[in-house]
């Protein structure tokens, strides 16, 4: 498809209404934005990020959809299907606008190849996780939650200060990519090695990373004297990880954080052996696969091996979802797991206190209108010094993409006092027109998913996936403004169960009712899953914050 | 534990409150009700039926949902967590009070291994269908939905009469005991082949059959007395199935309808071989369980080559559900699969117009409060002939059980209509106290479940479980009373995903509200599953009631 024949599709702007009310509205603007060209990654294929994550099943699907918002009663429901419009049922005021779930498969069944199947019918499509909930919002949330990771990193690690310390990285593609802007936003020096020069110049290009160079000597120069200033500073380095971060252990250069994000879940198409150059790799990747897949095997030993001798010397390590460290198991590194998942690591702890990805979005179209509310949030938190840091960079650094939007991390005693902050400056006027409010799935208390944010729970719950479907009933029973269920986000079928929430703040009083419940309920189920989980930190938080659980608090 | 040790729960009856809105009341007492002595199989382990179904997790548990449901506010949801009160919220007055989620996994994790080693851990409990939802009345429910089935059958294949038919049948255990009664019910002759002469004097005694006999010949002159004169009758047959049905093909006794409900589930627990004693067999089965294992299912084959031939021969066969069919092929009957499953051949047609089993239960704990529900039934629909038929005779035959309680089919535009007369009824004092309204998971919209209720879809969507989920999340948006969503009811993990609901009609004008809109989606739900798969009865049912569907209706 040329560029001449994808869709155009852009959310109106501004305080109009072409729906039935703001709710309906928003879910309009929402879905449109979300397959927005500058939002979309393919948006002539309904897909809007993450593989394949669509927000309606097919052209015909999305129109109807369209249709329905906009004939939508303010006392109906509108059920989705997997990207399919299916039923209107009557419901009340303070009921959501639209239900959704996405491709969820009865668990005998709950793999890609039915999947697949059933998507070539027409029967079901993948919604990823915002995507099919339509509160995708660009490439911000990665940055955000990569900038999160290393902060908490840095709090628990390096008393609250990555001033000074050197990040060791691998990996510049579509989410690694994120690692150097959010290394030096959390003010650290960060090496960040990619194999792949093409990569590297698209990085320097978006100034998301900072400079560049193929000679390790040179990167270790700059970086030295960034440390030394306590200057943040990204380097992208030309070269392969299992050649460089064995090199740096030799020479005794060892990093206080290292991680990885080269694609080693793909040892095939993904991931790049050592001892070779990138276009002998790629020939060998066609002409002999199983060879191929051996060496790259082979290589992620050695680079986990170099990790795991960073570790042994100091290093703070961790995994950062790519599934290297299975692979290194599997090439002889018998302690790769001694290396921690950054959820159980660095983000459970968050996850106790309800907090996760909160996101927001201005209807009016006005990058004005969210930086008032980088403001509001602002004086709301200003004890928050990694808040503060994040809003005045990413109001400095981040593009808009779509409608103006912003992503921060707050819990539970935090989320609602924003959401009213908004609703109040949508009444006064402040704000042109309302805000939508909603999260990622990466989140405390509505995701199952036992690769990667319940990891490794203390109680050994990882795969109970009740928490999930209680999120998103709760929050449908609060009055939140569309509700979804989907299969298999982040992580792929069979993997994952997971709820997405969206409320809008249209400055009405019934707006701040019911931002006030689904901002206590959402992240609360955060708190309750973790506290009948064990956490600690969780029960004491439960505790202070008055959190009702029968026979606990 | 001895009898006196039994915990010996009953819900509180009448109209005195003990807890601060009669929905808490409600679902407090259903749940009493489902451990109570003479409903639950096995109290003293909370096990209300199904194998492990149970209603709450642990007695610790147990005493924590009730104190929960003393203190919920009218404006607060209580959240189940397989078992366990884990949290509360402020929602709504029109918000559910109770939601729960049962059993629920990860699908790469749904196996009975994982639910088995949580469940050691007190992670989760096994919920079945009602048992979890806090909607289980008893027996009548096996009964009635085998009556709807021979009556469903009779309505398409003998223009609505079985007065004069013969029904053959094997198996009169704990599910099969039911098909005597509920033939009778409808009119039928009815002859059931079961092998153990204890089962045939235990259905005996409970009234469920009417007269045995170890002699075919005795049997069959019975029977011909019984159809000349149109008279219905059930007969025990002390025999097995793989040694009468080919004698009755050999003797040219073909039956209107053959089905069968062994327990051909299970070939060495189970079903028992023909060509032997009842003792014989049951000492080869700790002796040479291959031996025993390999002669089952041959006799699996015979039984079924008996069926097919009968079918040729021109009698309506039907599978209920016991995967006889499945060793049949395994014993070389290729054809086995000719004999349709009972969902889609008699019972799908019905949730086409979204009817399935619709329960309710008299809080009052009065006979009488039923008695008048019954007659309210029969004045509302005094043109659907199986449902007085049922509703007499049940009045009749079916002894309570717990709180008094009725079950009967019902379809979308019926349902609500019933639920808004009861609620009239307790608002003028006709009824003494609330009623409750559920229903069985059994249902035309909120069940994924590819071996039953979803077996065999018109457009292969059997495994998509997106319905279940949005039946769920509309029936909380709606203002059910109380919801749950369920993993592997009735065919067991990994085979099933389903959703509950229960609704109370206390008289007041907001329940008047409520039950007006959930009575609408729950069966609404089943309506627009069936039309997104192409089923033509569903869509004109569809246009007629006016549901509306996105592009179609
Ligand atoms: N943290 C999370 O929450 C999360 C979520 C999803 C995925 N992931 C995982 O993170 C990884 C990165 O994702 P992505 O979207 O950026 O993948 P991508 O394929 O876009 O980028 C991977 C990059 O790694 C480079 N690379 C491969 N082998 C290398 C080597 N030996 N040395 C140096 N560079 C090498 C490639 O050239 C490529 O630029 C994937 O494995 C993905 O599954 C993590
Ligand atoms: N229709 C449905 O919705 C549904 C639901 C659940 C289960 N089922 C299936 O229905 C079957 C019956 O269930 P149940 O609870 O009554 O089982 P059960 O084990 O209580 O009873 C089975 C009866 O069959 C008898 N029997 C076994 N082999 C025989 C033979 N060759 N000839 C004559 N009698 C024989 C046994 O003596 C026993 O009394 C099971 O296979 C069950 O899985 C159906």
């Amino acid at each position: 498809m040329s560029t001449a024949d994808r869709p155009n599709i852009r959310a109106a702007r501004g305080t109009e209404l072409t729906c039935k009310g703001w709710v309906q509205e928003a879910a309009l603007r929402m879905l449109m934005n979300n397959l927005d060209r500058e939002v979309a990654e393919a948006p002539e294929d309904l897909v809007v990020y993450g593989g394949t994550g669509k927000a309606a099943r097919s052209w015909p699907d999305y129109h109807r959809i369209v249709a329905s918002l906009r004939s939508l009663e303010s006392d109906e429901t509108l059920l989705i299907q997997s990207g399919r419009a299916v039923g209107i049922f009557k419901t009340h005021a303070d009921a959501p606008r639209v239900l959704l779930a996405n491709s969820l498969l009865v668990p005998k069944w709950a793999t890609w190849q039915e999947h697949e199947r059933l998507a070539a019918l027409g029967l079901t499509m993948f919604g990823q996780m915002t995507a099919g909930s339509w509160i995708y919002i660009g490439t911000q949330g990665i940055l955000q939650g990569t900038y999160e990771t290393f902060v908490a990193c840095g709090r628990q690690r390096f008393g609250g200060d990555l001033a000074g310390k050197l990040i060791v990285t691998g990996g510049l593609g579509g989410m690694g990519g994120a690692q150097p802007l959010a290394a030096t936003m959390a003010g650290a020096a960060c090496l960040c090695v990619e194999v792949d020069p093409d990569r590297i110049a698209r990085r320097l290009e978006h100034k998301y990373l900072m400079r560049s160079t193929s000679s390790l000597d040179e990167a270790l120069a700059w970086l030295d004297e960034a440390r030394a200033s306590k200057q943040a500073l990204s380097v992208g380095l030309e070269g392969n990880c299992a050649e460089v971060l064995p090199e740096l252990v030799r020479r005794g250069r060892i990093p206080d954080i290292v991680t990885d994000q080269t694609s080693a879940h793909d040892p095939l198409g993904g991931y790049v052996p050592g001892g070779m150059s990138l276009a002998a790799a790629r020939s060998l990747r066609t002409e002999d696969p199983d060879e191929y897949v051996r060496r790259s095997i082979a290589a992620m030993g050695t680079h986990v091996r170099a990790m795991r001798d960073m570790q042994d010397k100091g290093a703070v390590a961790f995994d950062y979802g790519n599934n290297i460290r299975a692979y290194a198991v599997e090439a002889g590194v018998e302690d790769a797991f001694e290396i921690k998942g950054f959820i159980p690591e660095y983000i459970r702890p968050l996850f106790c206190e309800g907090k996760g990805p909160f996101r927001w979005a201005a209807l009016s179209g006005k990058p004005e209108d969210i930086y008032k509310t980088d403001k509001a949030i602002l004086d709301l938190f200003p004890e928050d010094e990694a808040l503060r840091r994040w809003i005045e960079l990413a109001g400095e650094q981040v593009a808009w993409q779509g409608l103006p939007a912003r992503i921060c991390w707050l819990g539970y005693g935090e989320r609602h006092r924003a959401g009213l902050k908004f609703n109040e400056m949508v009444r006064s006027g402040e704000l042109e027109a309302p805000i939508v409010i909603g999260r990622d799935h990466l989140d405390c208390g509505s995701v199952a998913s036992p690769n990667r944010e319940t990891e490794a729970m203390k109680d050994s719950s990882d795969a109970v996936a009740d928490w999930p479907i209680l999120n998103a009933l709760i929050n449908t029973a609060a009055g939140a403004s569309w509700v979804s269920v989907h299969h298999g986000g982040g992580v792929g079928m069979g993997y994952s169960i997971h709820a997405g929430m969206v409320v809008v703040a249209d400055g009405s009083e019934d707006a701040a009712r019911r931002l006030e419940r689904v901002l206590h309920s959402d992240p609360g189920m955060g708190i309750v899953r973790h506290v009948d989980a064990g956490y600690e930190e969780a029960l004491e938080f439960a505790k202070r914050y008055g959190v009702k659980i029968p026979g606990v608090t």
